[in-house]
């Protein structure tokens, strides 16, 4: 029986890795035992002609991944080998680390060559990595309908649904049948990718509603296209935010929406796939700056690159660890009197940021929710104090009895205990304050609030402790 | 001129928001001045009847949204309105923690009348939140066909293909002319959604290929499905992870795909919603338990609730916090000496669990995408470790130049540097091993990544500094 190939894709993909990965690995022996014997030249030019033509029959998305999984040097080796005509794609499908390693071993003719094959949308994607002059020469090559829709996507700001739209719009007017549709469509001979909808204008071309294809499949083809069309679709603002369009596109469950401009006239399409790769974007940068690094890394980027990424947030990381440090500073005394403070204080600063970092975590996420307004902060604060205050008495309660038993001291059991309880309120009040700020300012809540809040609990815990501490034991 | 409305989605969804609060709240108002008064009870009358009308024409997912950005009293009332045959759509837009709340207000009845308007997948997704009893009646009430399709969805695992899938396929077979594809599609009235290509079977239900909606519109009508379909479609088995499925629909822009058993026999579909929701999930989970929080959160759950979801971490926090304490508590001793000792070592503990959490966090992404394996980690290991070693003599000397002149103290400030050093080898080395062994043990090498490199440099960090001062200070 012929069935299709009945394998799973990520298991595909994982083998194909594996199989370049040796190809690759073959090739650098030969190349160390100075293949001047005749047989090994010959066996060097029939792996990597082989190695050409397994490449020419992939997905250019299979190829980025794989490009993104190798070193640079193999990486590069590989890149050489990959059909010109696909370079376009598989440099939009690779993550902006790898693209620049890729672009920076093109000359300016093969980067114009790759551009060639690409359209208008995704040419303006490019061209943000692109040298000025290159991006000028690159404009002027095109068409004035295509230079025109350049210039448009690459005035609007990255992440606005201008910058993300594309323009491959099949349109329809109302006063036409289905059945006058139907050989329009198949006098196109190609439809663009992820349509699941054609949109209906005006002769001037102000959006009148969208024709579903589900629609135009099940309806009479005598209908008229007004008939059975939907005239309160889903539609966005070119200045619109991408990740508010990629919301309403989960929210809906769209596949395509119309973009208009504020007159409602058409002027773009943004479709699922679009919309898939913002959400992704949206959460790798909300992990990426919890972290403290400042863009996504290459993993086989130089050492130098590293650095560069991550020394901001180190820095800054410094700052407040110099900050608490200076706050025990102001303590020495107490701590050269009872030397427990200095190995108990951790305690109390550690449980504070871990609570901090749960509150922060869940606050920003009912943000980005848009669940949380500053009308219902008041009645969000008292609950957060309330399981701050319980949390505090019961971990504070067993941390207390433990450092009793442990130096055997009972009052610097309950200075723990008290320590604790106010570390935590203080956690929470910071916690929800922070990212409620931080909105307020228009900064995006989620950007150091792992450090801010660490900052708040260290120095905070250390005062708080170490204050009590020298007040009631000393 | 008769235009659509033309107004971003999201703010439409705002003022629908700020809408029904502010009905809420004057609700509540005549509640509590006690409307005994005529007029008063015929405007609260007025008011519940108009917001029920208002509901009636929202989507599904606009109301789940509405009830969660709202406090568990108001949302109750407004459940209370929202129509009975909405109920099961909405259940299942909600989040998790959401959904408890609305089905704890449902008495038996009402929500085996919401369960009715489902389909089996959906059914099946609800079906893991009721209680046993009510899942066997609300099984038994239905045809074969659909008891045994959910029942299959329930034989896989939440995060599985086969609990993700639905049953809407429109199959066709290869030898049919296109012209009869599209007569037997009108003749269905009503296609599902996000349907973007028919599966082509044979008699016995093996998979052959897929006709994408696209070449059916193009292709000459006379043409036979065989000549136009896709023979190597993407397809998937119900054993492999759904986020696997997702992660290839946003490689190959899949907006829907088959799933076949073993012997290729198709038995399900997958959409692009539905993966769109998988990927979400996944970097929330992500996200919450990196901070230690066991589940999506309802922020307006009560206390109890809450602190039942962060227990577990921060009990694991305290252990590790304990351990830290007990490592300092060796060396009380030399704090006595030298106090300052006390007031430095947080700082080579906290820029320790900064950069470790920076190389995790990239290593468990990388682990995401595929980009690591275990053949490439003596590599990245060298890499990470060169980083950590310029990080922390050039850190390290920042601070041991600080420590020195404000101690005035030249051999307080070479520990120092020493032990950022050192430390931060700590953390390069933990950053990259920790999510390696996770994997190799079969773990997510995400979970709890931050507490346990947060572990190991705070122990390691105060082991490092306080032995090298006692070492060498001392």
């Amino acid at each position: 029986m012929c069935q299709v190939e009945n394998k799973k894709p990520q298991e595909r993909l994982q083998e194909r890795f594996a199989y370049v990965a040796s190809l690759l690995e073959r090739l650098y022996q030969l190349d160390e035992e100075h293949g001047t014997r005749r047989d090994e030249a010959s066996e060097q030019a029939r792996l990597l002609s082989g190695l050409q033509q397994w490449l020419a029959e992939l997905h250019s998305a299979d190829i980025a991944h794989i490009l993104e999984g190798l070193p640079l040097e193999e990486r590069l080796t590989l890149w050489q080998l990959v059909q010109s005509e696909s370079d376009g794609d598989i440099l939009l499908e690779v993550s902006d680390a790898v693209r620049e390693t890729l672009l920076a071993d093109m000359d300016q003719h093969e980067i114009l060559a790759a551009a060639k094959e690409l359209d208008a949308d995704e040419l303006a994607e490019l061209a943000s990595e692109l040298p000025q002059d290159m991006v000028l020469e690159l404009v002027e090559s095109l068409d004035a309908l295509q230079r025109e829709r350049v210039r448009s996507a690459l005035s609007y700001a990255e992440h606005q649904v201008g910058a993300v739209m594309d323009f491959e719009m099949v349109t329809v007017r109302e006063d036409v049948a289905l059945e006058v549709v139907l050989r329009y469509l198949r006098r196109l001979k190609e439809l663009p990718g992820q349509m699941d909808k054609l949109f209906v204008i005006d002769h001037a071309g102000y959006l009148k509603g969208v024709l579903p294809i589900k629609r135009l499949l099940v309806n009479d083809p005598e209908k008229k296209v007004a008939e059975v069309m939907a005239t309160d679709p889903v539609s966005f603002h070119p200045e619109e935010e991408g990740i508010d369009a990629a919301e309403a596109f989960e929210r809906y469950d769209l596949v395509s929406a119309p973009v208009v401009d504020h007159d409602g006239k058409l002027i773009g399409r943004l479709t699922i796939d679009e919309m898939v790769d913002l959400i992704r974007e949206e959460f790798e940068d909300e992990a990426l700056s919890r972290a403290g690094l400042r863009e996504e890394e290459d993993i086989f980027s130089s050492v130098w690159k590293s650095i560069n990424n991550r020394w901001s947030w180190l820095a800054i990381n410094l700052v407040t660890a110099f900050v608490a440090s200076r706050v025990i500073g102001v303590f020495e005394g107490s701590i050269e009197k009872l030397v427990a403070l200095a190995a108990l204080m951790p305690i109390v600063a550690g449980i504070g940021g871990n609570t901090g970092n749960q509150t922060i975590t869940m606050i920003v996420r009912a943000m980005a929710l848009q669940q949380v307004s500053t009308g219902n902060t008041t009645r969000l604060l008292k609950k957060e104090l309330t399981v701050a205050l319980l949390n505090g008495l019961i971990w504070g309660g067993v941390i207390g009895v433990v450092a009793w038993q442990l130096y055997d001291y009972l009052a610097l059991g309950l200075v723990m205990i008290a320590a604790m309880t106010l570390n935590l309120l203080l956690a929470a009040l910071m916690g929800v304050l922070i990212p409620m700020t931080m909105v307020r300012l228009g900064r995006d809540p989620a950007l150091g609030s792992s450090v801010l809040i660490t900052a708040m609990t260290d120095s905070g815990g250390f005062f708080i402790f170490l204050g009590l501490a020298t007040v009631f034991l000393l």
